[in-house]
């Protein structure tokens, strides 16, 4: 193959800087270097990697030639003349400076940095449509699943409806571990902290924060609006209890933490991450371990699925080649690719209007007539019910209790929150109120 | 939308020809002509439907305008200026000479002809490249799955190590019904037949040859190397059995026709189509119904998987729009798509050489030394055996008989050939051996 690429070697030259150089940052630059005159085949050009930005460049770095790497990456930004920047540091600062000062000296920016997208979308997307080059960022979500392309191209001529996903594996593997080991949240985070699939600080990822700026990426790309981190609602996996994991059970759904963005009946954008009861029959119930997958609903294309590893060096590595010799190849011909386009700028609809099945599970005093006002209480607040249950709680105890569960049909957010607090402070409600919001039904 | 549509519409105008009316012709056309607003502001031009060709004008079709109606298919290409030519029409001619012929007047080809593609692809991308316009072609491969974009984009820059697909919905829902409702191939395919899933002529679904068209289409994608759809080993499912499908039960496996590409060790393309069994804890295996998926791997992607519905008027006018909407963005900006690369040039494994592994099975004659003899056999030909079953079969007659079934380690096709042959001319296994290849363990 390499004899193919020599004959096709072109001569053309474009210069790439790379900001960051761990695990992703590493292989790319190994790409860079040793397979070049494949890579060159690919993109039409050589792609001459000119430097590569990092905190210390007296660490070894085996197969990187050192004189390569520098620690001043403001400089090599503004003043290496590179074609194309990768940026591979993450965070919001200084990757926020970098990408700017690289679109403002006529680089495309190839990124993997969801926190910065998330956070600073719209002001990188404008100034590099301003500066007219690219800024691609497909490993920016769910690792190597190409899921930009498709939503901004393939896509381009459908009406997407909703974008469901299982975007963070971390939380996906500890799920899992809950559900097929039975082990509590805190040993499955342990677990998964020995296997290096979660971190030592795994705030970013139970807590719904790593998920939630995917979402707000997915959103702004399926319905052409600007979309933030900020605008989406956030409820972790910290509270998921080995309980809620078994009513799930027992309803033939497992627990897997969404990310979900849907237009509304008023036609709003409703974005959020939260834990969620998916019934077996859904293929994201089947999504296991550190897979991510993403479901899209399109008003043509119907329902759609692309599943793949959502995280890991070679993955992520994978998407920001591909990116790269994308930019490259539309900077041979003189064009930019498709723009981040928000020219449908729908409205964000607030959590509180948000409309979902909810599971609830409560435990009761067995007296007469408590299903009854039950349910009047959710009726009068306009929640009606699909399936409930009640099982007696033998605990030999004097007073009887029992324990309800039920499954509501769709129901407004506000409406549901209502009836939480109302039954909590109910005299025949025993103790608090569990909810589980239910997708994919 | 349509306001924000107004804001944006641009003035630029590009004709579009549209051949072909049927299901899937009328949706486009009805896109085109009732969504003009909304395609604009995507594609950042106008596209004005300048003529639809169909084969009787006098046919009144709803919602069309019938001066937009023309039988002169060749006239409409050739002399009515389009920009971009999208053929529906289906079939090898004339598709072929219409395509050529928009080609070479400067048009730019959405088709979804997998058929054409298959047969006549590189004589069509070669002269597209030529003239320098864009042939896209996503409905051609797994209706609104976005396959070609990922392939040929997202995982440029990784190496494609095989691609494993139910393409063919038609067959995927007859091997549903004779898993699921234990029917016969004869009442799963009129069960289709009835709802529609499959046509009244089922040759083409049933005996694979649709499903070697996508796989010859995949392959050219996924291995840069010109592929046709006579270089596909193709086996299609009507000789498979309920005994089939029952023995896959028993190993944890179901029956799907596959559609498979692969990179082998002397780094030639082995392109095949076949009933394979997969087991239940591949993604794959919970693949229904109608629906599609393609799997692909990837050196650094690691496993990918893409599902969606695999056919239908709306899925397949969706692709194509999506198509219409990318070429349009080209044209605006002079420029053509990445072209149908075949750098790679791998040469072809024959059908022989491919290595896989296998299921078998049939009876034997229930005397000492009989599966000494099997393995030995097997042994002669380097086929190793996995794991081997032996059940008495008590049928009440004098001789006692008994059924063997195996699963081979990953063994040439030929040698198993020659197994196959020696076995059922030896004089311990009595009536013929049932073979079927194995998958995706």
């Amino acid at each position: 193959m390499n004899q193919d690429a020599k004959v096709t070697a072109p001569t053309r030259v474009l210069r790439v800087a790379l900001l960051g150089c761990g695990t992703v940052g590493r292989q790319v630059a190994g790409t860079l270097l040793d397979k070049a005159e494949d890579l060159a085949a690919k993109a039409g050009c050589h792609l001459e990697l000119i430097g590569i930005a990092v905190r210390n460049v007296n660490k070894p770095r085996e197969g990187i030639p050192p004189e390569l790497l520098t620690d001043d990456a403001a400089g090599l930004v503004a003043n290496g003349g590179a074609d194309i920047v990768i940026e591979l540091i993450g965070g919001i600062d200084p990757p926020r400076e970098l990408i700017v000062s690289a679109i403002t000296h006529g680089a495309s920016v190839v990124t993997a940095n969801k926190a910065l997208l998330a956070a600073h979308g719209e002001e990188i997307y404008a100034a590099a449509e301003k500066n007219r080059v690219d800024i691609y960022f497909e490993a920016a979500v769910a690792g190597a699943i190409p899921i930009v392309r498709p939503l901004r191209e393939s896509l381009v001529g459908d009406e997407i409806r909703s974008v469901m996903g299982i975007v963070n594996g971390t939380t996906n593997y500890i799920l899992d571990k809950m559900t097929n080991d039975h082990q509590d949240f805190e040993e499955a985070l342990a677990t998964a902290q020995q296997l290096g699939y979660a971190e030592q600080d795994p705030t970013a990822d139970v807590e719904g924060y790593d998920a939630a700026a995917k979402a707000a990426i997915l959103a702004g790309l399926a319905f052409h609006s600007p979309v933030s981190g900020s605008d989406v609602f956030r409820e972790g996996i910290t509270s998921v209890s080995t309980a809620d994991i078994e009513a799930a059970r027992a309803s033939d759904c497992v627990v897997k933490l969404l990310a979900i963005a849907k237009i509304d009946e008023h036609d709003r954008i409703s974005v959020r991450v939260h834990p969620a009861m998916v019934p077996y029959s859904h293929p994201l119930a089947m999504v296991n371990g550190p897979y991510n997958a993403i479901f899209v609903e399109a008003a043509n294309a119907g329902r759609l699925m692309f599943m793949g590893p959502g995280a890991g060096g070679s993955p992520t590595a994978s998407a920001v080649t591909g990116d790269l010799v994308t930019v490259a190849r539309n900077r041979m011909r003189g064009v930019v690719g498709p723009a981040h386009s928000v020219y449908q700028a729908h409205q964000l609809a607030p959590m509180g209007e948000t409309r979902t099945r909810y599971y609830v599970r409560f435990r009761v005093a067995d007296q007469s007539g408590v299903l009854a006002s039950v349910a009047s209480l959710l009726a009068k607040h306009h929640v009606s019910v699909h399936s409930i249950r009640q099982t007696p709680i033998e605990d030999g105890r004097e007073a009887a209790s029992a324990r309800v569960s039920m499954m509501t049909h769709e129901a407004q957010e506000s409406d549901m929150m209502v009836c939480l607090e109302e039954l909590e402070k109910s005299d025949y409600v025993l103790g608090s109120v569990r909810l589980m919001r239910a997708e994919g039904a």
